[in-house]
Parts: C-alpha cells; sequence; structure tokens
C-alpha cells in the first residue's frame, strides 16, 4: 500500500494561489490522465473500504462523481449522484451548508435511499468537512446509516476529521 | 448485447415536463444506484468501444464525469475532465456554444492532451450534439484526434447524430 500511496502522491500537482491567494491546490488532474495513476488511485480507495458493510456509495456533485462512480462500478455497488440544485427530476430533499470558499446547497432523490441502508461517501478531497458533513445530516435523516467516509487526498492543517467525529473516515493521501 | 441493453433501458426513468414543459426526461439516476444496473451499463459502453486505438477518454463536467471516469478505469485509461469555468487551477483552454437549454461554456487544460493524441468523449446522453460538437472543436484545435463519441442514450429525434457526421458515434439506448 505505501507503494501505491507514493505512486498516488506522485502524480498529483499542487498549484499556489488556488482559487485564491495562499491556498495550495491538489490538482488531481494530472493524476487522472495517466491511466496506471488512475487505475491505482481506485484501487487504493477499493482496498481501503471492501471490508465496510454497505452496498452503495454517494458522490457529491461534480468530482465525488469521478471517485464515487468509479468505485462504485469497482466494488459492484450502486451509485447516487448527490447533486447540485436545478438538477434532479423528480421529489428531492435538500441541503445548505457552508463551503471553504463561500456557500452551497446539495440535493438527493427522496426514493435513491431507504431507511436502515448502509452507505459510504466518496469524495476527492477532505478539507473543512463541510461538504461530507451536509451529506451525512442529509441521508441521516431519511434514516440511511453511514458506514463510511472516503477521500483520496485528505488535507490535515483543515482538521476536517474533527468535524467528521464518529464516523469512520479514510484518506489515501495525506498533506 | 441485446438482453444488456433492454436490462439497462429497464432501469432508466422517464419523467415528463423536466426541465421545461414539453420534455421527457430520461432519469439515469435510478440505473446508477442499482448495483446490477450500474455495472451492466459499463459493460455495454465497454464492449462498444473495446476495439477502438485511443489511450484517454474525455468526459464533460457533470454526468460525463460518472461515465467517462468509470469506463476510463474499467478499460485502463487516462480520464480528462472537460470542465465548466472557474474549475481549473492550470492554464486552460476554452470553447462557447449552445445548449438545449441556454449556453454554455467547458474548459480543459492545455497540457491535458498532446497533438496526435487519439481520445474518445463520453457522456450519459446524446441529444443536439452540442457539448460533444465543442468538445470535438476544442480539441482538434489542440491537434487531438478524435476516434469516436460514445453515450449511454441517443435522443433520435433530436438527430445529433447529424451534427457529429464525421465522426464514428455510438449509444447503447436509443429513444
Amino acid at each position: 500500500m505505501t507503494e501505491m500511496v507514493e505512486s498516488i502522491k506522485s502524480k498529483i500537482r499542487s498549484i499556489p494561489d488556488f482559487p485564491q491567494e495562499g491556498v495550495l491546490f491538489r490538482d488531481i488532474t494530472t493524476l487522472l490522465k495517466d491511466a496506471e495513476g488512475w487505475h491505482t488511485a481506485i484501487d487504493a480507495m477499493q482496498k481501503t473500504v471492501e471490508d465496510l458493510e454497505f452496498d452503495t456509495i454517494l458522490g457529491p456533485e461534480s468530482r465525488g462523481f469521478i471517485f464515487g462512480a468509479t468505485l462504485a462500478y469497482s466494488l459492484h455497488k450502486g451509485f447516487v449522484p448527490v447533486r447540485k440544485p436545478g438538477k434532479l427530476p423528480a421529489k428531492f430533499i435538500s441541503t445548505s451548508y457552508a463551503l471553504e470558499y463561500g456557500e452551497a446547497e446539495l440535493q438527493i432523490h427522496e426514493d435513491a435511499l431507504y431507511a436502515g441502508q448502509k452507505v459510504i461517501i466518496v469524495d476527492d478531497l477532505l478539507a473543512t468537512g463541510g461538504t461530507a458533513q451536509a451529506v451525512i445530516r442529509m441521508v441521516e435523516s431519511m434514516g440511511v446509516e453511514v458506514a463510511g467516509v472516503l477521500f483520496l487526498i485528505e488535507l490535515k492543517d483543515l482538521k476536517g476529521r474533527e468535524v467528521l467525529q464518529g464516523y469512520p473516515v479514510y484518506s489515501i493521501v495525506q498533506y
């Protein structure tokens, strides 16, 4: 696993002052475009959660779609997209929350999940933890159980893990 | 393949009058949340393009991320996200185009692709073909060769296939 992690980390590019001054942005596009890198990233994520009990993966729009949908395929699970407003055609529930940069709202179809179901939430990046926390709050209001939260990257200084206390939190690459 | 296609089609939900009156929306969330359905959809897409020569898959934000990234993983290719404005941290090129409902702009990192490279474009839905056409125009300006365009769903009445004339166009489910 250490070798996989080093290989993944070596393919993530760091870009200073994006999206604003003083922020060092971890750019996953250099990992994704590398066939070996992309495959290794999903394999490492799969290894991390394959012993958890769950049947569906939730991924927040947009980068959570990349990781969540692919991991759902590789683990043979269902995928539920957590969407930005205006995208879902059927009855949905909604949650608003504070982001690292601004405010946001996420929605999920009411009939996408059922009470008692076990899910994991997958996203590219754990920063402040606000997005994952909002998704957890929303699905728990539906009676759904969150068996874990999985990120490719964790920015440790932002202490998102503390915000998600009480839930199993996993990340592959830490900065 | 016919059996796979029928199984996929049976899991796509149709919702009238979304996003506007008179439009029958094909909702893929019911397919995605079904582990078997999601796996079958990607397997059918994989079968359709596995003999094409290319090394990278492009997927437009957001639903193209779901299909493009997953197919890239399953075919062991690289994935390049084609993004909405404001998301890419490095130097990018940009294209504006008319959508079925309104206008849009898409961007791609300049160093994500190289001249002479062969790619396919993957998205959930072929409607008017405007998005795929815009992506083709953008990557051809970088010297990239488009080896094919693949959709899960094709809305035949909207004649998107005509807009993409000259390129191999594939779809799994047609309405």
